[in-house]
C-alpha cells in the first residue's frame, strides 16, 4: 500500500492545484449540496438543465448560482453540454453517499476552523484548534458542551464507522461466555445495548468521563436495562485512576486511538491489573495499514489529523505494527486479530 | 471543455472522500512543506529515508512527524518502500512549482478562514469572509491595511498570473502609437513602468483608490518617471465618478473581474465617454473558457469564489461570452481578441 507514485508529471501538476485550492473545493462542493443545486441537477437527469432554470428554482442570485456551477465544473461534480448541466458520479456521491456526507459535515462543523492552526498543534502537542470552541484540554471534556450541530456531526462521524462492526463482533466477544463485560469509553451506551439484546444475563460495566456517562445512563434507562448496568466515573488520563475489578472481559471500541502511545500502555496496564487470570481485553480499532482499499486508509490518515488539531493533540489512527507493540508492552498475549470487520475495523483479542 | 465525466464509480467514490477531507489535505500538505519535511525527503532521493531519520532532522515530535508522513502517503505526496519515504511528483510540485506555491499561500493566508462563510456570501452578495480581517466593504479598501504576510500572499498571487503577460502585450498596446495611456486599477504601478521602458515618450495616467495610488506613486518616483506620470484618485464604484479625458488608450489588466456585471458596464460606459473618437480600450483578462487546459480553468473558477467570499461578493473570473456581451452593451466595437497570452490571459481590443 502506498508504494507507487501513480501520477505522471502532467496529472501531478493538475492535482497539486487541486490541493492548493482544496478549501475552495470543499466549501463550494458543500454549498452546491446544501443549497439544493446538486439535487436540482440530478432531477434533470441526462437531459440536463440550464443555469437560468437552476437559478429559478433556488433563492440565490444568478451570480451566486453561476460561480457555484462553474466551480462545480472545475471540481468535477458537474459536466456541461450545450449549456445544460449534468451531475457526475462524484456529484452523486457528494449528494448521497453516507460516508461522504458524514466526512464532509464532520470536517466543516468540527474541524475546518481549527485546522487553520494545525501547524501550532503539531508544534505544541496540544489540540490548539479546539480553542475555536472554548477553553478545553481535550474534545472529550468539551463534547457535552459543544453547539448542537457540532455534536450532531461529531456523533454521526463517530457512529458511521463503528455501527456496522458491532453485530459482527458480538459472537467473538461472547465466545468465552463472559458474565460481566466492562466497556471502557462507553460513549452513548450503544454497545452496551447491543450486548443486553444479545445476552439475557450479561452485566455491563460502563466506564467513561462524567459527561458521556450521563448520556449512557439515560440511554440505558430509556431502554430498561438499568438493573444490568454498572457505571464508573473514570478519567483514564489520570495514571492513578484504577479500573474496576470483577469483569471477565474488558471491551474497547474506537477508544485507544484517542490516546498517545504512553497513555495506551498505561491504560492497558491498568486493564491487566483489573482482569482476573485468563481475562481478556478485546479491542476494536481501525488500523490504517489493514484496510482493503487505499481510500479507507486515507480517511483514517486524515482522521489522525483531527486528533492532532482538535481532539487531544497526541493521538491518531494507528499502524498495526506500532499498535501491537503497545499491547505487548502492557503485558498482554495476542490471541488473534481479525481484519476487515464492518467498514474499517480490526478486532484484537488479547489475554492476560 | 468540462463535457465528460472522466471518473468511473470507484474512482468517483475515492475522489468524493478527497473532497470531503479537503481541508485536512490542504493543511497537512502545507505543514509537510513548511516544516521542511518534503525537503528532507527530496534530499534523500530515490533511496528514501525512514521516519526516524526524518524526525531527527526536524524540531517536531516523533508523533507529529508520523501523522504528517502518514497523511502525506494518503494524499499522494509521498510513497513508502521498505519503511523509507520517497517524494512523489505531486510532492515535488507542492515544494517547487511557483504556481502551486502562490495558490497555496493565497488560499491559506487570504482565504481559508473567510471561506468558512462562503454560504453566507452567496446569500448576501457581500464578501462576508472579509470580516476575519476587519470591517471593510471590499478587500481593495482593506488591502493597504492587511497584515504584512496576508498582503505578501495576495500580491504574489495577483502578480504571478499577470507578470508573464505584460511583455507580450506591449507591442499590441503600442501598435496604434498612443501618446497617452490611462491605466485603470494601476495597482503597484508595475504596468506603467513597463510602458515607460518600452516607449521614451509615452505619458501614463494611473487611476486607482487612494491606498493603491500611493504605492504606485512611490514605485514610479523610485524609478524616476514621475515627470511622465499623472495620478487620478477614483472610486469606480461611484457611478458619478467620471474618468479623466485626453488619453488615446485606456488599459485595464485583471481589473474588470473585480466588478459585477452592472458595474463593468458602468465603468466601460465611462471609458467610452472619456475616450476620443476611435480611442481604444484594451482589456487583459483571464477568461476561464479560453484556457488551453482544464486545470487553468479550474484555478480561475476557484478564484471566482475568492471574489465571492473575500473580495467584494459579486465579481468573478468571467466566461468569454458573458464578458463580450458586457463590452458591447457599453457601446464598444470589438477589434480583436487574442487568447493564450502569458499563463492564462486574453487580450481584448475594442474601439469607440
Amino acid at each position: 500500500m502506498f508504494q507507487k507514485d501513480t501520477r505522471n508529471a502532467m496529472s501531478a501538476k493538475v492535482y497539486a492545484q487541486q490541493i492548493a485550492f482544496a478549501p475552495f473545493v470543499f466549501q463550494s462542493s458543500r454549498a452546491l449540496r446544501n443549497f439544493g443545486i446538486l439535487n436540482i441537477i440530478e432531477d434533470s437527469g441526462e437531459l440536463g438543465i440550464t443555469a437560468k432554470d437552476i437559478h429559478s428554482r433556488t433563492k440565490l442570485s444568478e451570480y451566486s448560482v453561476r460561480v457555484l456551477l462553474e466551480a462545480g465544473l472545475g471540481i468535477g461534480l458537474l459536466t456541461i453540454d450545450d449549456g445544460k448541466y449534468i451531475l457526475t458520479r462524484t456529484g452523486y456521491f457528494i449528494l448521497h453517499d453516507k460516508m461522504t456526507i458524514a466526512n464532509m459535515d464532520f470536517t466543516h462543523d468540527v474541524c475546518y476552523k481549527g485546522l487553520f492552526d494545525l501547524d501550532k498543534s503539531l508544534m505544541s502537542g496540544k489540540p490548539e484548534g479546539l480553542k475555536v470552541f472554548g477553553d478545553w484540554k481535550t474534545i472529550y471534556e468539551a463534547l457535552a458542551h459543544l453547539p448542537e450541530h457540532v455534536r450532531t456531526s461529531w456523533f454521526a462521524f463517530d457512529h458511521y464507522y463503528s455501527s456496522d462492526s458491532f453485530p459482527v463482533v458480538l459472537e467473538h466477544v461472547f465466545k468465552s461466555k463472559p458474565k460481566k463485560i466492562l466497556d471502557i469509553g462507553g460513549n452513548t451506551g450503544k454497545w452496551a445495548l447491543q450486548c443486553f439484546s444479545h445476552s439475557p444475563t450479561v452485566i455491563m460495566g460502563i466506564a467513561d468521563l462524567p459527561g458521556q456517562l450521563n448520556v449512557a445512563k439515560q440511554t440505558i434507562a430509556t431502554n430498561g436495562f438499568t438493573n444490568r448496568a454498572e457505571f464508573f466515573e473514570v478519567d483514564l488520563l489520570d495514571e492513578k485512576c484504577p479500573l474496576p475489578t470483577g469483569f471477565d472481559v474488558i471491551w474497547m471500541s474506537q477508544f485507544l486511538d484517542c490516546f498517545s502511545e504512553d497513555e495506551i500502555v498505561s491504560i492497558l496496564k491498568r486493564c491487566y491489573a483489573a482482569l482476573p487470570d485468563n481475562g481478556q481485553v478485546i479491542i476494536l480499532e481501525p488500523l490504517w495499514d489493514k484496510q482493503t482499499y487505499e481510500v479507507s486508509a486515507f480517511c483514517l490518515q486524515m482522521t489522525s489529523l483531527y486528533f492532532t488539531a482538535m481532539a487531544n493533540g497526541n493521538s491518531q489512527m494507528y499502524h498495526s505494527e506500532l499498535f501491537t507493540g503497545l499491547i505487548r508492552k502492557a503485558g498482554f498475549t495476542f490471541i488473534e486479530r481479525i481484519d476487515r470487520i464492518g467498514i474499517c475495523h480490526s478486532m484484537m483479542k488479547c489475554s492476560k
